[in-house]
């Protein structure tokens, strides 16, 4: 099988493209990608919406898993074989944020797949030190979905949320179900805000309970959830400037906004809201390597429901097809890429 | 002396009435008020801002010191003579805030001086469980510094700030000063932005390293201050939606926000900055009985700078003058109202 791989090359164009199987230079690794999860920063780049960032002809992707094809000779600990998945960044290791130790949101980050080369080809050459290992037998379909549930994960963490809290999820795509799910597995109490019927569809599949924005008064719906309360934790993981209000709304005195979901424009806050109920926002942005392990252990235990959320695999060559297919996004969470099928295999 | 109050009557109108000097009932203490500070909320309520919750006339006002005059028989620690200030809160107890152990911010606060009659009278009558004990020997003009000192000290461990750390300080007001004085304590590193000259200058005076947002590049000032690196803590005591992007923008990564001002309307906020750099925005409202004993605490010892902060004493039957010199607002910081003043007594 020929090495191929997909570039983003202008806006809404992929090309597919022969791939390269060169020797891995020193400190790096040549992993054989299994799967890459298409996510929103990818329809983003492929919208031409990061283009101010992106540097065409950019292999894209960066939720993925794969096997260690071959190791630079300087590089200890991974061998040939080797299931992995990436940690896809690459810090500086000198500016503020990284000698402050936040070097996951380095001001200087190289985020692989965006500012790099990505994932998505058959053949991917990254530094050593962005493996991260999976057990043995742990289906590398399932695996693929490391890199949204390491954020999930993190943003669970910065909410520092408790057994027993209540927690809202404005946003019912894949990262909010997972933090969802993630969040229920700490132990909160889970109310998640979604437009879609067929996410909100998924989600009562998992047991969640759910409201339809467009049908319920989600601040009455809140306060005979919490009896009045409030809840004491929100995840605003819609980008839409009506979810950042519903979160703030819905938030109970002294609780938690957890800022996952990007928006581009500045946003109307309401400040005082912050002020009388003595609010906290938190930003939350990717994740550290502890959260990628903890994300790893929570797909092999089975506790996220890799089934509900893989809508489809599809053939590295039907990729562009596959990004317009997520465009039109009606009935579709998760779509993985399979990129060491040959040309015309059947999706899945 | 006949006992005599000010009330809040009509937009723009305080009226100097006779006061009563009743017994307290059950639970209650009398008050001879000694000074009561105005502070920007009673400037709100002169404007007419605040005619939603306050019911006219109202007697306002709610920084303040005095001596017990009576307490009711079924009231134990407090006899006539002592030296007290009144923490003006006085919460439900049964809200879900309450329940929370946020009393403080109780979801049907009565706050004494807006909800309830407040101390700008010669007599005042409270809750005895509101009374907070000044030390003997404490100057009483000083000790009407309390309230707005404890809403420092609040901001302050709200912030969480630790030795070593900058902090910007958008707005030189009196609660900006006490703000950036209550954290230099703490062995921050402080900034001070404000327009005005003259309070810039009192700043100054006390050592502060203060910038003129008009004429300096708040960014780059904090950029060459911090090494590039950005502000750990921002407090926004300006209330304009100019503090607020200056604030944001000046904090480092995972650097914290403390919303201290009052912002009425929503105000555009790049969550994008939020998300990217993991920012933290915290509310801050009030106190706790802590913030209080604090706040005491660091004035009886002489931290707080009373004389650069106390620009003038007015006798009470100039209160309404006091009021007007304030909204002209340039040259003056904090003005006291002696409440035992007689008429016609010489301004300090």
């Amino acid at each position: 099988m020929n090495a191929r791989r997909v570039a983003y090359t202008a806006p809404r164009t992929l090309a597919l493209e022969a791939g390269t199987a060169a020797e891995p230079p020193p400190g790096h690794v040549a992993i054989d990608v299994a799967y890459t999860g298409i996510c929103g920063t990818d329809l983003h780049i492929f919208h031409g919406s990061m283009d101010a960032r992106v540097d065409p002809p950019q292999v894209i992707g960066h939720e993925m898993s794969g096997r260690v094809a071959q190791a630079a000779p300087d590089v200890t600990g991974w061998a040939a074989g080797d299931n992995v998945t990436v940690m896809p960044l690459v810090p500086c290791g000198q500016c503020p944020a990284c000698r402050a130790g936040h070097r996951h949101i380095c001001h200087h980050l190289v985020f692989l797949g965006i500012d790099a080369a990505g994932s998505l080809q058959s053949r991917w050459t990254v530094p050593a030190d962005t493996l991260v290992r999976l057990p043995e037998g742990l289906p590398l379909d399932r695996a693929a979905l490391t890199e949204p549930t390491a954020v999930a994960v993190h943003d669970v963490r910065r909410a520092e949320l408790r057994d027993g809290e209540k927690a809202l999820v404005v946003g019912g795509g894949p990262i909010g179900l997972l933090i969802a799910v993630v969040a229920r597995r700490g132990g909160a109490d889970l109310l998640l805000v979604e437009p879609d019927p067929y996410r909100r569809g998924i989600a009562g599949s998992l047991g969640l309970a759910t409201l339809d924005p467009a049908t319920a008064d989600t601040a009455e719906a809140v306060a005979d959830w919490t009896g009045g309360a409030g809840a004491d934790v929100a995840f605003e993981v819609s980008g839409a400037a009506a979810g950042v209000t519903t979160a703030i709304d819905a938030l109970a005195t002294r609780g938690r906004l957890v800022q996952v979901a990007i928006h581009p424009a500045p946003r109307e806050v309401s400040l005082h809201r912050f002020f009388w109920r003595e609010l906290t926002l938190v930003g939350a942005r990717l994740y550290h390597r502890e959260d990628f392990e903890t994300a790893v252990g929570l797909i092999a235990d089975g506790h996220i429901p890799a089934e509900s959320l893989i809508s489809r695999i599809e053939p590295i060559d039907r990729a562009a097809q596959a990004f317009e297919a997520l465009e039109a996004g009606a009935g579709v969470m998760k779509v993985l890429i399979d990129c060491q099928s040959e040309a015309g295999a059947d999706a899945r």
